[in-house]
């Protein structure tokens, strides 16, 4: 297809697609003129994963060049592939350790002992540098600054509702498809669904209040 | 207590606390003498109660007295009182339409439809003017216009785990505790925990994608 059919198909306005082309997020297509070219599915599949990596994961143009390099190296390891995307692996997983003294063992982070208790109690397989880590123990440590910390029982039972959730995400990739286009998919879900997922718990804990006629 | 020891078990400092009392957010204690004045355990409450109203969920000043005179207004009515200070309720709910005649009908707000489909599936009773009803309607809008909408079963499926994160959040309420406390622990469980349930889902989704062999 020319890039004019690209840009229609993708909704990415053609000065877009060419700057892309350009910082090479997007491969050249092949050069049927001086100055025309055909594009195939596969740019389109990439072009829908570079908006999604720039749009909802809110990357800049040369993180998501970084990604993307990182994905190619690991291009049917679907696992690898949907984590380098949904940025639970930093890119450079496998990379020697840059420079020659290593660094002082850093603070121990705020509530990574509680995360670390609950990911081994549940036996959960995740990366070590996973950001969701941070996530989550920064909040358990605010929530017990506040004198409102979550029990162990409690912080298990959200937990063991995450696992359920994610079997739910997990089911709707299609194993099938094209591994890019399945990570853009996890992405664009595991994003852009955040936000519901938090309304469906306000209007439940609302349903939930009713119920017990407070 | 002395203002003094108001602002220790506080963590407000003295002069953000006579801001207050200056706004009316917090009553005047009992004047001991021409510049001092003696504040309780309710004084405390409802201070914690308005840096949750301002900090955590980013009220301004002036709606957080309106949403204070709310929760004085229906007292002793729990239900109410959480979903004043969740948000769930505008806070003129029961006051007569102003002006005279009635505006036109609103064009539906996107995704409404679905999410009312839902909610009557569900058998949930959720107030009309809840906001989460907007926020899920505008999720499934946006995934629908990307070619990536939710199947209403799995959106069931969503709903009902959220139904069972909701009932981890009461059991999580003293039911004889004062109420202002009670909403203040309400609004900082339900506002906090949100980035650490999104966390646990994506740590469950990286362990989920491990054990499937991706």
């Amino acid at each position: 297809m020319r890039i004019s059919e690209l840009s229609r198909r993708s909704a990415v306005p053609t000065a877009t697609i060419k700057y892309y082309l350009r910082e090479g997020l997007l491969p050249p297509g092949r050069a049927t003129a001086a100055t025309q070219a055909e594009y195939d599915e596969s740019h389109l599949r990439r072009l829908r994963l570079v908006r999604a990596l720039i749009g909802v994961r809110g990357l800049s143009v040369s993180a998501t060049r970084e990604v993307l390099g990182a994905v190619a190296e690991h291009a049917g390891e679907r696992h690898q592939v949907l984590g380098l995307v949904l940025g639970a692996r930093p890119v450079d997983e496998d990379a020697p350790a840059p420079g020659p003294a290593p660094e002082p063992a850093p603070e121990p982070a705020p509530g990574a002992a509680e995360v670390d208790a609950l990911i081994g109690a549940l036996g959960w397989e995740v990366s070590e540098y996973a950001p969701a880590r941070a996530a989550l123990g920064e909040t358990l440590e605010t929530l017990r600054s506040l004198g409102a910390a979550l029990d162990p029982a409690t912080l298990r039972g959200y937990a063991e509702l995450a696992e359920r959730t994610a079997v739910l995400d997990l089911d709707q990739l299609d194993p099938d498809a094209d591994p890019l286009e399945q990570a853009e998919r996890a992405l664009l879900r595991t994003v852009l669904l955040e936000p519901a997922l938090l309304a469906l718990r306000r209007l439940a804990q609302e349903n939930e209040s009713t119920r017990r006629g407070g």
